[in-house]
């Protein structure tokens, strides 16, 4: 049972009030036993039985709950750079995808890949995300796009929560698109999702949600009522990629079918935002898409002041947000999309953590949670967020053991 | 006399040809001796006398020149993170200025360091810059803005200079902003700066650039025309922050004035644009300020097409770009300023090297140029500068020497 004392700054990011508030401790110390918090407060005010304990010191930095990455397509064949080139030059997104690149370009690769190249090409992207503090990491399948390539993925994502300290919680975007295989029979591919495959992953426990990308790419709303309603009767809970490219009514079926979360929404409406708030559906805000596709930001401050919880994510995938760097993200939804750095790490902590439903377990410091957590080299979450460096996070510690960083 | 093998690509960043030009060289060796490089080409054409020489493994990663930092304002006291959360929640850059933060708050803070604090402080920066693969910094003053702070700044940056790897190039921006202490006697602060301060500093040698920002809250062109043709009789080389905030033209008494370089410049003119491509003035664009303070980037594609030399840099300071990371940087001039990641690599080595001109001595990888290069873990420019990771850079050499990672 230790105690990490000398915290200059602790902000447990706990539930308690609205976006903004995320529970400064100042001259704090935080006690685990385990993989569970026992007790944070301020160092002066440390309970007598935990004097004797065994005492890290924090040398005066600043600690908040592991990160929570709650939206990334992790597994993927191949990379898209060469489309950033041509991106740079002003060439659409969406006139790249059709002309054979885009996600489509992904799909090949990932078909082609083999399941240890997957796994491995993940350990050494989830080996940087730990450094920077992330703890828990979503991941959709969504490259495969066929039966076999499907659980490919979700099963390299079963073997990477097994063989690495991150939690890993698996999404099944079978709909990420139409493979070309189903060319001119949408409805079949539709029948072939919710036939064949939401039966077969669920019967494996090989993803915890469903979710779908709507878009005119993609999948119609009536497309996604059909799989998403389908997949809930399967035992899914689900999520949506929607409103990125334009609104589309995504946010207002998020809410009706009780999504957990709503991702994107760049172009969401004010009904949407109005139905979401009612359903308590997550938005999850994906700076870096609109960053590397130079897209209007979500309207955070709207969601925000209408009482929606908004998440921060990376997008982590190879054509539209090529990044895993949550924290220079966090940086990008306060310029891009106006949240304060508060507002921004109950994003990407205790909302991120309520975007998976996992907010009871992980996402703050409070006791009874894991012990999730991580130092990071600032004297404030201003200061960090606002001083984008390589990487400020020095140490960070999963279920109570460190897993990155120097023994302090 | 050391060579360093299995390089998958080289870019040698060499002058010819246009802004895109890097000269991509494919399994590429690299030969220099004591701080000059002797040779670099493809392995297989490895001149005969090389081949018996000690002989490093670059595992197929990809070399690029040593990055050159061209635009910082490195030593400041204090910081100004609660400034960025007030921006992140809509308040205008201007009106923090004008209501005492803005500068001025980092002018009272750098009064008050000890050179001894600012010495630490920036060897802190220096450090993590190096592990970026910048070997090379421009570093301004104009945080002190009296004689005895002023001259403290330029001799912290010397003793900087002398004690660590990186070259420091320090450059005299006295004329930052009119201090307090001249309030409503701007004519007696422009004589100090030219009758008191060019001197001093040119007979001490602590500046080898003179700056001046030209902004409604600091100087007028008339101003600048003053200071700078003095600083010129003083034998110091041009800088200028100009068109940032509203088109001012700065960009055309850069050109009149024959400056090294005109920074900033998201609203330089069309008349600009022609005045610096004929007299050959570098355009150093700075990314990361547009970015932190949500203005429109420098129209990039414009002076590339206009055959201006386009820098990249960080402007690296306390208020309007708190970051020293370049590699992120050159990330969001692909983005924001639609350049190509060769158009940008260009501007982050040989143009930025120009900007400082030392373009005969760094910047590209050819024969009698200084040994200075980084090792980057990419296979392609395209691929580096579109997945944007903590840091890339696995190693690096300044006049010949490792000074950063692991040996190989
Ligand atoms: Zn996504
Ligand atoms: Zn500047």
């Amino acid at each position: 049972m230790p105690v990490l004392k000398n915290i200059g700054i602790l902000y447990t990011c706990a539930a308690e009030g609205g976006q903004a508030d995320i529970h400064p401790v100042k001259y704090a110390a935080l006690v685990w036993e385990r993989d569970k918090i026992l007790w944070t407060g301020p160092e002066a005010n440390l309970p007598e039985p935990y004097h004797k304990l065994e005492s890290l010191d924090a040398g005066g930095k600043m600690v908040i709950p592991g990160l929570v990455e709650c939206h990334t397509h992790l597994a993927f064949g191949g990379w898209r750079a060469d489309e950033f080139e041509l991106r740079s030059l002003g060439r659409p997104y969406l006139e790249i995808a059709k002309s054979g690149g885009g996600i489509l370009s992904s799909v090949r690769a990932t078909r082609e890949a083999s399941p240890e190249e997957l796994l491995n090409k993940c350990l050494g992207h989830l080996q940087e995300m730990k450094a920077l503090g992330i703890t828990t990491v979503e991941c959709k399948s969504g490259y495969g796009l066929n039966r076999d390539d499907e659980l490919k993925v979700l099963q390299v994502y079963r073997e990477l929560d097994r063989m690495q300290p991150l939690d890993i919680v698996s999404t099944f975007l079978g709909a990420h698109m139409v493979p070309p295989e189903y060319a001119g029979r949408r409805e079949a591919y539709v029948a072939f999702l919710v036939e064949e495959m939401l039966p077969l992953i669920a019967d494996a426990q090989l993803a915890r949600f469903c979710d779908i990308f709507i878009e005119e790419t993609a999948f119609t709303i009536d497309e996604a009522y059909t799989i998403l309603a389908n997949a809930i009767d399967y035992g899914f809970m689900l999520k949506l990629h929607a409103d990125q490219l334009s609104p589309g009514g995504g946010a207002e079926l998020a809410a009706q079918l009780g999504a957990v979360s709503a991702d994107h929404l760049e172009y969401i409406s004010e009904a949407g935002i109005q139905a979401m708030k009612n359903a308590d559906v997550v938005a999850v805000s994906l700076p870096l898409a609109s960053f590397y596709l130079r897209q209007p930001a979500i309207p955070a401050r709207k969601l925000i002041e209408a009482g929606v919880s908004v998440a921060v994510s990376t997008d982590f995938n190879p054509g539209s947000a090529p990044s895993f760097h949550l924290p220079a993200a966090m940086t990008m939804a306060c310029t891009l999309q106006h949240m304060s750095p508060a507002e921004v790490l109950k994003g990407a902590t205790f909302y991120a953590a309520k975007a998976l439903r996992m907010q009871d377990d992980i996402g703050s410091l409070e006791p009874g949670k894991r012990a999730d957590f991580a130092l990071i080299d600032a004297p404030s979450v201003n200061h960090w967020l606002y001083h984008l460096r390589p990487n400020a996070c020095t140490a960070s510690w999963k279920d109570g053991i460190q897993i990155y960083g120097q023994s302090i």
